[in-house]
């Protein structure tokens, strides 16, 4: 057996405490396991005096994370603090050039610096790890850092965030609206305190980027990434996608495309009996489609203390074992620079509008869908009894958004429109 | 870069073939992520003369795998012959002896000799890899040696026979009785040579016992698998079980008690809105249950020379990144010797009746049903025209196997059943 791994831990939020429990608790099965002892020997944390629930005792206690990380009794340095700069970006970087290996659950850092920090760990010979930032306890980095290191991936799709999930879930099961539902998450502690990062679609996002970067050989792209939030989803097209046998979820996929590689973040729509459709709350799935292995569906819990901290600890379980592992699968520097096309993908849109109830009126927007080349698929206008609005729900036949933008130009050109048209993505997966 | 990795494959069948493919289309790909190059350098077979389709030129021939697995120009040894015994074991032993890796996708090899087998790998300090032996393409001998590795496992479920699940797939559909799909299945090529290894469960449990023992640091036992194949299942079963609300799957079930190991592969109910039971064809889904994970659903393709070819790939890319795991995860010799205590398991069960259509019948099977101690969630007597025989559907409240088998008995006993009655568990995934 060779020496214990010391892991050095800045941030004792939930999932840091999660992770002290785990190395605690099980002292011996991890030990087993790794075939050498795990040991928690500096921490780092806003507050020194907080009671957080674990034994902390025997743990040396350092204010500065920065300092922290150049310990020479730091094997591993976690970083659990978030934030795309400041502390956290300070000691990932103060730890890697010391030679330390680094685990991190922080999206937002690798998100935006991403190939600095891999190029940094690969020239000093460490492991940067991050299976914890992407869909929480699903072992999907591994999967497809890993287990599918021998497949070209043709594409990745996923609901990535617990938060807009138990949002769009609530919203179709009590038929509130948005507002409500949202009020309800934030005083169930569900939000972050920008609650823009989830809702806004941008915390998902950034884990699609990590995902495309493993999947497709390119340097992460973020700033690539089409992102929209569901914080302008209505409870009727809810209740309209259901009418119609779907089901509106926010949806990352990322596919290569000959063009270049698209990647989007949206509330899209997909089919009922699809197993994305069947998640529910803070339950994460990842589809991984690849050229050997066909469709592969990962599904597990996207947050919470157990989950994270299973994920952090296993990769620290991977650097006890020896491992060493490009960051993002291949060597950092020879990621290419892609471009970003997310617009040229055709799938069926839906769309809802609200429409004079007058006679010609349908007449009048199918000759314009079709004047852009849109074919439909599905047509129905539902009833109405109460306003003099008409909503007529439309599926079309495989499409490019730009399109579908320009049937809805030429739509509202009429006059005939009585509130601004809703079109989605609806995604076959 | 360091030298190139050598593959030795023995057995070119559909999967060998998959992987020299990989190897051939994805060369760059593949050393671009090992960081070094990938070959295959010395290949065995029955038949020297058969065309697989694929360019072997430049690969040394050996009848013999034995003499293969030896060879100087492998390091790592690639066992897809299959067989418990004969080539397939007397060349993984020579290979691991003569300090090569070994990957095989060979079940039945491990199922029985897992620990000998493991003790030798780590005496020689080499890998013996099986990602492709269980569930195909999916990485969840991976996900759960490495990814859950901090997690004490509390359970594993899993629908891990494509055939058995495509013959209980295609007899709810067509409504025809499970002898005409059987025969469909073989025209269509799906069963081994010998069947019972498919429709008797025989493959499965050997799945299972290898993932039980990753899962819960045990021997390999696949003795103690207690096995019920879907021979016996008829039409009647199926269509009642999805009048109740529930569909049948071969399912694997292992659950570390504290009165010791429960393994079992048993045709079971599971609810229609469980992921398990929207499985279809040859799908494959495995279900972790861990301490801090919480439940990892992992779903893909069982079988098929992409999938499993990619699996057998996805060890070898351990392999070449330097990766040296214990067999089972922990070291072979640390693997307890655990008591088999599958009957003490409770579960629902579902039991079909069919008895003599006379006054009182019900009220002396609910009796019998209460003096063995099984109170009833549901019972239901279907409409009966044409024959004197009624069938009688119950859903039970918890209850252990051995329980039901007395109250079958004490059933038995009053004369009234006009067939054996049939009982089921029901998994609650």
């Amino acid at each position: 057996m060779t020496h214990p791994l010391r892991l050095g831990i800045a941030g004792l939020g939930t999932v840091g405490v999660g992770v002290i429990k785990i190395v605690q608790e099980h002292e011996k099965l991890l030990s087993q396991r790794a075939g050498r002892k795990i040991m928690v020997t500096a921490i780092s944390a806003r507050s020194r005096s907080k009671d957080r629930g674990v034994d902390l005792s025997g743990m040396a206690w350092e204010d500065d994370p920065v300092t922290l990380a150049r310990r020479d009794d730091v094997d591993v340095f976690i970083e659990l603090m978030g934030g795309e700069n400041g502390p956290a970006k300070a000691s990932v970087e103060a730890a890697l050039a010391a030679g330390k290996h680094v685990v991190t659950a922080n999206k937002a850092l690798l998100a935006h610096h991403g190939q600095a920090l891999a190029e940094l760990a690969e020239a000093n010979g460490v492991n940067l790890r991050f299976e914890a930032a992407v869909a929480g306890g699903i072992p999907v980095i591994k999967a497809l850092t890993e287990g599918l290191a021998a497949n070209r991936i043709t594409g990745v799709m996923g609901v990535m965030n617990g938060t807009c999930n138990y949002i769009l879930t609530r919203m179709e099961k009590s038929h509130l609206a948005y507002e409500e539902i949202f009020e309800e998450a934030n005083a169930l502690g569900y939000l972050e305190a920008d609650p823009q990062l989830d809702v806004g679609g941008i915390d998902a996002g950034h884990k699609l980027a990590l995902l495309s970067a493993i999947a497709f050989g390119s340097q992460v792209d973020f700033e690539g990434v089409e992102i929209q939030g569901i914080d302008h989803i209505e409870l009727a097209d809810i209740e309209a996608a259901q009418d119609m046998g779907y089901r509106i979820k926010l949806l990352g996929v990322a596919k290569m495309t000959e063009a270049g590689l698209v990647q989007t973040m949206h509330p899209s729509l997909v089919p009922m009996d699809s197993p994305l459709a069947q998640l529910e709350g803070g339950t994460n799935m990842v589809v991984i489609e690849g050229d050997a292995i066909g469709q592969l569906v990962m599904r597990g819990a996207g947050a919470g203390e157990g989950p994270t901290a299973s994920a952090v600890m296993g990769d620290v379980m991977d650097i006890a074992r020896g491992m060493l592992i490009p960051v993002f699968g291949q060597p950092a520097k020879s990621l290419r620079n892609v471009t970003a096309v997310q617009t040229e993908r055709e799938t069926a849109f839906y769309i809802r509008l609200s429409l004079r109830d007058q006679p010609g009126v349908l007449s009048r927007v199918s000759a314009e869908l079709a004047n852009a080349g849109i074919s439909i698929d599905r047509m129905r206008q539902q009833s109405h009894d109460e306003t003099d609005a008409a909503p007529v729900l439309i599926v079309t036949h495989m499409t490019k958004p730009a399109t579908v933008e320009l049937a809805l130009k030429g739509i509202a050109k009429t006059g005939l429109t009585m509130s601004t048209p809703v079109a989605m993505r609806i995604e076959a997966v």
